[in-house]
């Protein structure tokens, strides 16, 4: 069992991912960027001339239950597919309003009202995600979500994100940015 | 409403707060240091010379549920009370296991069996606490517990100490030491 595993997302001119597109959903946009790269948190300095610099940490599970968790075991896809040429960075942050709710409170809204597990659960294994926690960071946002997928599940993915925006955990997301991306050849 | 309260502690040859006692509890022990200073993460870099730094972020409840935040929301003190010169800074880390449990899980071990929650609320307003997350920060502690009382209740702190530290929860503690701390003359 590893720790967390720290990243800095650098929006610039090099990079392992192309930024195919950003849209800004809702709040502020970033400053646009041909390349994407990922750096660890520790070894690397981000380059000087970036666009934006992101930084996240994954870590434990902050809502999902056990019984979920066997579930989401069983389908949960590594990252780095060879197959899964296609990526997304989607950066959220939420309100303050969120972030004041007490635990059970926010458990009924994302799990019980929103199916939020479930929801990505059904997309599993063909949309590989993993979460970066970047709000004790003192970042702008408050996470960093990261999506691989192949070519053939682009329209699912769509599905997914349409669902997740459709629901009421989404109407405490002040600020929304996806990038959408494209594997470099290697 | 504010955002996460970032502090960098600073164990050194100065500071807001003596060190009067430090004691390993289990794990690795820290540098031993005359004075505690804390400063803002933005705006200070830490002085060279320091036998130690820490730094952790405030946040949202992990576990605590609605009744239980409007309960201790009646008798929560703020810090820096004039009455309140003790202190105590207790940095803890808990196991790979713990981190490893569903959210279910672990509200089960903390708050039912553990009573870690009602457990600190026999203890309000008398000691003044304040709960710094680290581990996302990649810090060698989860978290920085920072407590604040009169002397007069210097027993009863011992006594809530103790009485979390015989709890099943404690027994995912790997690493905790425990600074006892005396707030400087203004």
């Amino acid at each position: 069992v590893a720790g967390p595993i720290s990243v800095i997302f650098v929006g610039g001119n090099a990079g392992s991912w192309r930024i195919e597109c950003c849209r800004t959903i809702v709040g502020e946009s970033l400053p646009a960027a041909p390349w994407l790269a990922l750096h660890g948190a520790r070894d690397v300095a981000p380059e000087e001339d970036a666009a934006f610099v992101l930084r996240g940490s994954t870590g434990h599970v902050r809502y999902v239950e056990n019984t979920e968790k066997l579930a989401l075991a069983k389908v949960t896809p590594p990252l780095s597919r060879a197959e899964a040429t296609l990526g997304a960075m989607i950066p959220i942050r939420k309100s303050d309003v969120w972030w004041e709710l007490p635990q059970d409170e926010r458990r009924a809204i994302l799990a019980q009202r929103s199916k939020h597990i479930t929801l990505g659960l059904d997309y599993l294994p063909a949309i590989a995600r993993r979460l970066y926690h970047a709000r004790e960071l003192g970042e702008p946002f408050d996470f960093v979500t990261w999506f691989e997928y192949a070519p053939e599940h682009a329209t699912r993915f769509e599905d997914l994100v349409g669902a997740l925006r459709a629901t009421e955990e989404w109407q405490y997301v002040e600020r929304e940015v996806d990038f959408r991306l494209v594997r470099a050849a290697p």
